[in-house]
């Protein structure tokens, strides 16, 4: 181990609206040592997902993060000292490292360690073959249940899960249709992640639009944002569709119920006789190893490919996470440390 | 036939906000002579719906009533002349007849027209037999998939719909809880209908009874309000937990979106692994008699009763399907003429 400190970001205070800089701590600590059974990873990479903005703020579906405690986060890295055989010195592994230079851990929680594939780059690891993937895949194949030449629209078209979402859609041989912010944006999501057309939402009319290109109506939405943004795409359901929910990204920074922009169009579902259901990718956890094969499988075969953000150096945790929410990012984010 | 004179209420205008007497016209005609296959119902009993008031305002399920139509509804009545030998003088019928003294048919259509079962009065064909009782069977067993021992959540407990609801979920081993305006009403839901409890939404704060009354949080909400209610609702799901969309009377007199109260907590759906669907009765058409044997034997095993709110005179529809709106009815709510 070259360093001799282990530079943590703590969580300081519940953010509230926007993540400030003080919502988080640098402290610098002595390098952990392993107990019985233990390890200590030296982190490489860390994953960044609109998630984490929940974890922060209250108890959802896992326990809120602790003032004090370190940010939660996935992570890849490399086995630097061990007391567990399954996990020795040199191993590639990924695993809820938490935004740190080092972590350690008895592999266990609720968020096991795993080792990486043999060649499987970390990059990989946390981005397409990750939770990023996974949710993009068992969210639409599972929840949204695509029949080929159904019409998907995919809201945070340019977001990490969103741009994996049309390209799974694609490749189920159904028409792709992204919602983005900005023209650069929606170049991106036509040309690099490989839609049949892009909504900009900044500059554009968003219900309209996607009455003109589905004018048969959208027959599955996979929702990444919420609000004015779902409230569009529910004005043009064609019957029977399913909008799998997948994230609120246009909420989760709001500092009360009372600044969330209401749906108003949910009626939309009776009319329709359509459904609007929410998953968490954890759940699916027994059978990640069949979305890793199916999404490998796409790669090799060129339908899809995995496309990353990738930002330095820990000192930038905090506004490498603000860069989901203000809309900076194109494909994965992730940090190299 | 006695009268000479057939009284029709034509649609007016489009309502904008709650319904007014000027979207009606009451007209005076001749009494219609049935040509080849057709038949003329002398029209006893008409039913109010929720739904009605959508039919007035836009094309949805079924496409709009048109201005100078006569106002759709189902009801009962008598043939009075008839040259379709399916349906000859003196049977007794159901059908979409109308604000009317009597309505001309050939018996088909989106809704056909149906003979009554022998025995089988009006208020029972119109009510707990009619789609009020479809409704609340199908809606709660397809879409709601109640289990043993699940707590189910009414709105609307006090309506036609509602009301049967909870008895159903009663029957199928469920913890019914009501959601009613005032006390006169919460008191009904339990006194007669025998719901477990209800909730009063005038006076008490909804979110928080829900969690005092179902801690664990509630596996079916059968929604026929919307709006705040159905908020109240979403933050207390059970996991893996359905949300029925039959309806959302809070919404139907809006004049315009603006005016529609938004749902604020509809990402509970994501965290709690929940889905919310809408569906239709009509199209359980196919399945209809299923529904009926299934409701007739809980009525002749006591385990549910049809409760019907009867009022007088066809100068009185508009008035009639006012009071839906106005929380007046208690159960099915009918018109005799």
């Amino acid at each position: 181990m070259a360093d001799s400190i282990n530079r943590r970001w703590l969580l300081a205070q519940r953010p509230s609206g926007n993540l400030k800089d003080s919502d988080f701590e640098l402290v610098r600590e002595a390098i952990p040592t392993p107990g019985a059974g233990e390890f200590v990873v030296k982190v490489t990479h860390l994953s960044f997902d609109p998630t984490q903005r929940g974890w922060l703020a209250a108890d959802s579906y896992l326990p809120a993060v602790k003032i004090g405690e370190v940010v939660r986060a996935g992570g890849a890295g490399e086995v630097v000292a061990s007391n567990n055989p399954k996990f020795p010195v040199g191993a590639k592994v990924q695993g809820a490292f938490g935004w740190q230079d080092y972590c350690l851990t008895d592999g266990g929680g609720f968020w096991p360690c795993a080792t990486l594939h043999p060649g499987m780059s970390a990059e990989h690891a946390l981005g397409i073959f990750g939770t990023t993937g996974l949710t993009a895949y068992f969210g639409l194949r599972d929840v949204g249940q695509p029949k080929t030449g159904d019409v998907v629209l995919i809201s945070g078209a340019a977001g990490a899960t969103g741009s994996v979402v049309g390209q799974i859609a694609k490749a189920m041989g159904c028409t792709a249709i992204g919602i983005a912010g900005g023209k650069t944006k929606c170049d991106w999501v036509v040309e690099t992640a490989g839609f049949d057309a892009c909504i900009d939402y900044k500059s554009e009319p968003v219900a309209k639009r996607i009455k003109e290109l589905a004018p048969k109506g959208v027959n599955v939405v996979f929702e990444n944002v919420g609000g004015d943004i779902l409230d569009a795409a529910l004005a043009n359901l064609a019957q029977r569709a399913r909008v799998v929910l997948c994230g609120g990204i246009s909420s989760y920074n709001a500092a009360s119920a009372a600044e969330i922009q209401g749906l108003k169009n949910y009626m939309a579902l009776t009319v329709t006789r359509s459904r609007m259901e929410g998953f968490i990718v954890l759940d699916y956890a027994p059978r990640f190893a069949e979305g890793v094969k199916a999404l490998a499988d796409w790669m090799a075969a060129g339908a899809i490919k995995s496309i990353e953000d990738v930002q330095e150096g820990l000192e930038n945790a905090p506004a490498t996470l603000r860069r989901l929410f203000e809309g900076k990012n194109f494909g994965k984010q992730l940090l190299r440390l």
